[in-house]
């Protein structure tokens, strides 16, 4: 079976316009961007489940939106998210397993709800990456000049972007390895991580990227909002 | 005294809409994007005067902008800039000595036309950090998740990001400094220097960093156009 999994617990409303609404239920040109990403996972074929992770207060608020967007809601499975993103991934894999037991070969492919423009070849490329290598992570190369500091005040080094990447979500991975993987985790551990390639990394597994995509963005900011507004609206982007 | 360096000799016309102009020279709402940037440096009377380095081919032409988009010419010179980014610099850095000398406490602040949106802040640390610390460079902390792999493939390292942080321009000296600099470099050296700041460090030089803005971003991609407009057209961007 191949899982998606939508994360869509945060609570960010840092877009200062009075709207109190998390980012991921704001709308865009009047739907919710949560229901683009949706939207998304539902189009590619190769996904059995998908399960949306929300924070308990919009539990229902999410089940009536999905109503109102979206006809077949058989693959849909709305799950209760947790107080950080690791505790989230921790229910929603819970949730998988508790529903449907934990295959060999189960992939689970983690996604940000506030990354609607996530590419179909993305989605796929995250399955059959998983497949291939048990565990991949959406990446595009480093373009900006990168200054290191440890001090905060005079750059130390100007490292070689040629060796970095800018890591964007999903991040997919082989079910019972990735399951291993969070069991693993020290509590230590659990409270630093700050995202979900991480978990390979603090265990020394190899997590291979797939390429990512310039439009695969994360809505943050409000200049991020006029992007994607123009995105929806049918304007062509690079 | 203080100059300006407008650097705007790049020819990249990567946003493929038919429009051969290089970026710097494109229009938003009317109004070529250099002479946003052009008006941004003379806003601030600190400056003495500013130069714009252009490609001997956009010389004429750039110098027809000028004439029909700004009234007071007075602190304008237009150079013609080299084959790279070093050559124009370097370029720039010979016209205002052999115009004006080189002062042990002049400044130059060196910035990129296809970055309009640089603030007033922004220039007025670059001269007064250039004062106090010789070197600086307008600096954004990274929010992205960064990847390290050598080998394009397996992710060898998550970096803490607490340690990195993008670089923007302006980059800004004391002249004599900067000269000095400029000169060390090996032939080698000079053809490896992507960016300014690096002048720097290849010298071992310590280059202190000030605050830059999300706002000062570099217009590349056809979605940077998309954004620029927006905020040009009076969006008010967070």
């Amino acid at each position: 079976m191949n899982y998606g999994i939508i994360l869509a617990s945060g609570k960010g409303t840092r877009v200062k316009d009075g709207n109190n609404l998390p980012k991921q239920f704001r709308l865009i040109n009047n739907k919710p961007i949560i229901i683009y990403t949706l939207l998304k996972f539902l189009k590619i074929k190769k996904f059995d489940l998908i399960y949306v992770c929300v924070a308990e207060e919009y539990l229902d608020y999410t089940t009536k939106l999905i109503d109102n967007y979206i006809e077949n809601k058989s693959k849909i499975k709305i799950t209760c998210g947790g107080k950080e993103r690791i505790d989230t991934i921790t229910n929603a894999i819970n949730a998988i397993i508790k529903d449907n037991g934990c295959g060999n070969d189960d992939i689970v492919v983690i996604h940000d709800a506030v990354r609607p423009f996530v590419t179909d070849k993305i989605l796929i490329d995250s399955i059959e990456g998983a497949k291939k290598y048990n565990a991949v992570v959406c990446a595009i190369p480093m373009v900006d000049t990168l200054l290191f500091s440890k001090n905060k005040n005079v750059v130390e080094q100007i490292p070689n972007r040629d060796y970095y990447y800018k890591g964007q979500a999903p991040d997919s991975f082989k079910l019972p390895v990735f399951v291993e993987l969070l069991n693993k985790l020290s509590k230590e551990e659990r409270k630093n991580v700050t995202g979900t390639s991480q978990i390979c990394t603090m265990n020394n597994y190899p997590i291979h990227m797939i390429e990512g995509d310039e439009q695969n963005f994360k809505i943050t900011t409000k200049s991020d909002f006029i992007l994607a507004e123009s995105m929806i609206k049918g304007s062509d982007i690079q």
